[in-house]
């Protein structure tokens, strides 16, 4: 009785809960600190003290009814106010409160953004390897995904395909950088010749065609240097944040969209992702955290923690004979595996390593190993990385 | 450039937001204590102090990590078996944490049955006057609705032509009890009635008719007595509930769906629905506030404050020559019009009096008043209700 759109994934979802299972049953045979599960991308970094002392500051100072309440769909004003503030002085841009629609994280940004834009059969544009979640937010809106195979020597999105299979049905192209799975930052030249393609392609085609970037990760890089806001190279770009990231917030589920004035038809643009934001049920971002994102607009966890971890297995790993780009964001390394990598999977679990393939990311051949996790626990993996090296005779 | 969809919802937006600008703008002309806003469904009555201490509480004593934290799709499973455990309690069920899902509100509960379960042209039966926004819940996942023309002595169910207008195509029924916008509970043996019916077509039609029933104002009644709970009476129901009324927490964004086991291929369902719920976006219901409803599961706001607010508003309304089935519960009248709703509107305009027309909820000929508000706007208003009723020589 299920709805046929939803049929698949039910099916599916064994596959994945299995997985999970995995984990659990080795830990229960092996103990806890024996298994290594590198699977989860969940942030391993502690919540900045600042987020739970401004909450409180917000329980004590303000009106409870304001606090819980309902307010405009595109959330609080002031917040988006200083949301708006806080890009403009980073990046030089000029937006204010209107250009900002806060949002029930990332993921919900991207689902309003495709019930706003998309038309059955619309096609939207993503670049191997990719999150492929992204194939249910675009799917959900009858929209139909275009993959561009993966530049393995560097991870940058393969732009000579892009440009070959940008068609007259292309509706949007979505970016994530820093990548998952990757970890690879897009470079500034290569999202510059990108948005260059997409202009050229407009004119040719006479109709928009949207840039979504998905950027959970962009506080998450190891150069201090701040990467390109895209609405500066592209109008017709969304920029998709979340705070998940940024501050170990991912249950909170808070995030927002930019739509720059300069996207074509803008005014309408923000009304419709304003009343999808409601109509799919979100109605808006959870009022006390969208308050608590205020107070904390400059806070970021400590980066640097997961650069540590990021040297550390990437060296070990290295050393052990993998290939894998160096990644500079995120916290995923995407590692080369010497036989097909679901037999990689399975070989790893022997000895008690957990990773998702790269064929769940459209990239087979590769695993994605998640870094936010304790030291300690890289530490005490190695073994089992030198073990499995060897089963592999990889040195 | 935005979706064909969205094209039509874009452009009534600009009604509404009429709607809200001309509150602003009278409340400039006039002063703000001298217009009196009866057209806003947001509760007005005080958060109970025990949600904030709980929040502190945790913030002080649980994990960051896990507060602010993924969990489930579905929910914390404490959460979720401390929300079973009241629902056991109160209605003698016997429901486990696999039954619940925590989701970010009513209305994002509703978004993720529906795509959980319609296929195109599925039918979902409504009875007017309704909430219309459910119209966009259904349409998003390409579900007809069915409306129930009104039972105006009542404002009960229509049940004669409910049991005339289930056809093979009916795949769920929409109930909302007590309703918006007529504050009326829905009678015991009206439900009764209707499950019988329900089960009596499922049987003629070969397959599952599922009940959702949205129950965001159940706490909100005027006599002791607990509603009763539905999936006593029929097996395939869906309970949606929210907290927003409940603990004055509409911002927050945070409620669930039951799923009973007794519902044909409920394991299926319970999967779909979940996944529904990562899909959509939602990924899951806020951490902090699960958290927090988990510690506040038996509290309410003062719902005596309603009482008093609809007892004085309707006794005046009475008193004027108004006609109004007396409301039992949520926080709305819904009043009969002696002209045009519309125009009725805009005659109250006029003395400084918002409403909205009954036309937007699928029964033209009334308005409905949200007395979710002060007591004393309520007795600053009436000398504009005799002005109004005055205006029709209603006296």
């Amino acid at each position: 009785m299920i709805s046929k759109k939803m049929e698949k994934l039910v099916e599916n979802n064994s596959v994945i809960r299995e997985m999970f299972e995995e984990g659990k049953k080795l830990a229960k045979i092996y103990g806890h600190e024996n298994v290594f599960d590198f699977s989860l991308g969940n942030p391993s970094v502690k919540t900045p003290a600042k987020v739970n002392d401004a909450i409180k500051e917000i329980l004590e100072k303000e009106d409870s009814l304001k606090v819980h309440g309902y307010m405009s769909n595109s959330g609080f004003e002031d917040v988006r106010g200083v949301v708006a503030s806080s890009i403009n002085k980073r990046f030089g841009t000029n937006f204010s409160e209107k250009n900002i629609i806060m949002t029930v994280g990332a993921a919900s940004a991207l689902n309003i953004i495709f019930k706003s834009i998309l038309n059955p059969d619309d096609e939207v544009i993503v670049f191997a390897p990719y999150f492929m979640e992204y194939d249910n937010y675009i799917s959900g809106y009858d929209g139909k995904v275009v993959v561009i195979s993966p530049n393995t020597d560097t991870f940058q999105p393969n732009l000579k395909e892009f440009e070959e299979r940008l068609s007259f049905k292309t509706k949007a192209v979505l970016i994530n950088t820093p990548n998952n799975p990757t970890g690879i930052v897009y470079k500034e030249d290569v999202l510059k010749k990108m948005s260059e393609i997409l202009m050229k392609k407009q004119s040719e085609f006479g109709h928009e065609i949207f840039l979504v970037s998905d950027e959970p990760y962009r506080e998450l890089v190891y150069e201090e240097k701040e990467l390109p806001y895209l609405t500066k190279f592209y109008d017709n770009t969304f920029i998709v944040y979340s705070y998940s990231k940024t501050l170990s917030l991912p249950g909170e589920r808070i995030g927002y969209v930019v739509i720059p004035n300069e996207m074509e038809d803008s005014e309408n643009i923000i009304t419709a992702v304003t009343i999808a934001n409601r109509i799919i049920g979100c109605v808006n971002a959870p009022s006390l955290i969208q308050r608590t994102i205020m107070k904390c607009i400059d806070e970021k966890v400590d980066v640097s923690i997961y650069k540590n971890n990021r040297d550390l297995l990437y060296n070990q790993l290295v050393n052990l004979g993998f290939e894998c780009v160096k990644p500079e964001g995120a916290f995923y390394l995407f590692v080369k595996t010497p036989v097909d990598d679901k037999e990689f999977c399975a070989k790893a679990k022997e000895f008690n390593l957990l990773f998702v393939p790269g064929s769940s990311f459209g990239c087979s051949g590769y695993i994605r190993i998640a870094y936010c996790v304790s030291e300690d626990m890289i530490r005490r993996s190695f073994e089992s990385f030198e073990k499995l090296a060897q089963s592999y005779s990889m040195k």
